[in-house]
């Protein structure tokens, strides 16, 4: 009798060619189903909630799994970030679920951060892990044209052209822009219950350029308006971006063993 | 005629044997003096407000050098970050200075962070910035044990045994320990106008030990008045150490280019 299980994964995405299994490198789902292998003889495929392009980090990866092996939450833990070992990847949380979750298709809402280093200097402690803009943003601009992404819209011109998604229209259920590092960064916090491919990316991307003065800071509606690519702003680098969270309805069991808080 | 400069680094302490020059291996100063000699071709010596150990970070040391090139701070920035890179070490800020600021000796007061992961699920994100203790940790007993090494001490038993500094009797000015990422971290900030050798690391290791029920929460006073090492508790990896912040007398001129407030 299988087990479903629901892992919860923190990665640095700048080894992996991505999420998704691919023939160009290494994916974390192989690290992920090679671990899984070696803890329990299991050759299983791993579902995520968010299939990240290479370089994009995750906090808060959700996964499900089916694996024969009885044994408890804390080993499954335990075991696979034992496996896991040196791969820039581990398990922060294991619980059994019911047969019915999907990571992906379960989840209401996915969060993701994506950090500006907006300073003169480069990126050092924080190298890989921010896009660099080294000259002064203005954030007021910026926080302006984020609010009118709020809600439902047709998302085309912030999609990307291999974006397979059957329909263009998401809904943004919260946009902010919080200064961090000491005012050294400007982080964008998105979430909706799901994103066009590359569309948080092309969205900073576009926010920079209003903050940058070469893009009006009422400029989102009408590049919504064009539906075409070619009206929105640069794709921002993978490295400032990090999966953060994704939530699924609360009436979804949470037996296990979630890393307790300390 | 000699212009002496002040300079802000931030650097990863990982991959050098420390800030100071030695024979073992790659320091941070060898890298900046390297620098400093490809920008003006000068052979110099630079002057640090704090000799961190291999392995400890720094985003706000202070370093003084005297240069012959008439120049300007933001060109000295821009040309020193130019050819520090790649390694991981930047310049935040340069400014002019008067010839009797001393980076070690002007100072008034040093700030360091020293950031302990507390979660089952080892590092990744977050690897060779932290120490790793997986089980959790007494934080109350630990804040009240901090409390006790707050104002003037003989530090005797909290210093390094090769630490050559000429009196053991040191004034922590603030302590504090500051819950991190979202609980997951437990960050101790601490200020004194200076600090032993391996002070803060020794301070921390004996801390954790208090969290862990290892020694009771009010064991320092017991501690210090021993006046030896080996009444304390471990030397905390260098990992988790951040030097944060040098503070000068406010009547030190800041003529120069600081990097910007974006």
């Amino acid at each position: 009798m299988t087990q479903r299980w629901r892992l919860t994964l923190e990665y640095d995405g700048g080894p992996f060619v991505g999420w998704q299994r691919q023939t160009t490198g290494l994916a974390v789902q192989e690290v992920l189903e090679i671990a899984i292998d070696r803890f329990c003889g299991e050759r299983v495929t791993v579902r995520a909630a968010g299939r990240t392009d290479s370089g994009v980090h995750a906090r808060g990866q959700v996964v499900h799994v089916d694996l024969e092996k009885p044994t408890e939450a804390e080993r499954v833990m335990g075991a696979l970030n034992f496996h896991l070992r040196p791969h820039p990847v581990a398990v922060l949380a294991a619980a059994p679920v019911a047969d019915d979750f999907d990571a992906r298709f379960s989840a209401i809402q996915r969060r993701y951060r994506y950090r500006v280093l907006n300073r003169r200097a480069p990126p050092v402690l924080d190298r890989g892990r921010v896009w660099w803009v080294s000259r002064p943003l203005d954030r007021a601009a910026m926080r302006r044209a984020a609010a009118d992404l709020l809600g439902t819209h047709d998302f085309t011109s912030l999609r990307a052209a291999e974006c397979q998604a059957a329909s263009p229209v998401k809904t943004i259920d919260a946009i902010a822009l919080v200064d961090a590092m000491d005012g050294e960064a400007l982080d964008l916090h998105i979430a909706a219950r799901s994103f066009l491919h590359h569309q948080v990316r092309n969205i900073i991307g576009t926010l920079v350029e209003i903050g940058q003065g070469r893009r009006p800071a009422d400029a989102i509606p009408d590049i919504l308006a064009a539906r075409n690519r070619a009206a929105a702003g640069q794709t921002a680098p993978p490295d400032g971006l990090v999966f953060e969270e994704v939530r699924y309805p609360p009436q979804e069991p949470v037996m296990g063993f979630d890393g307790g808080e300390p």
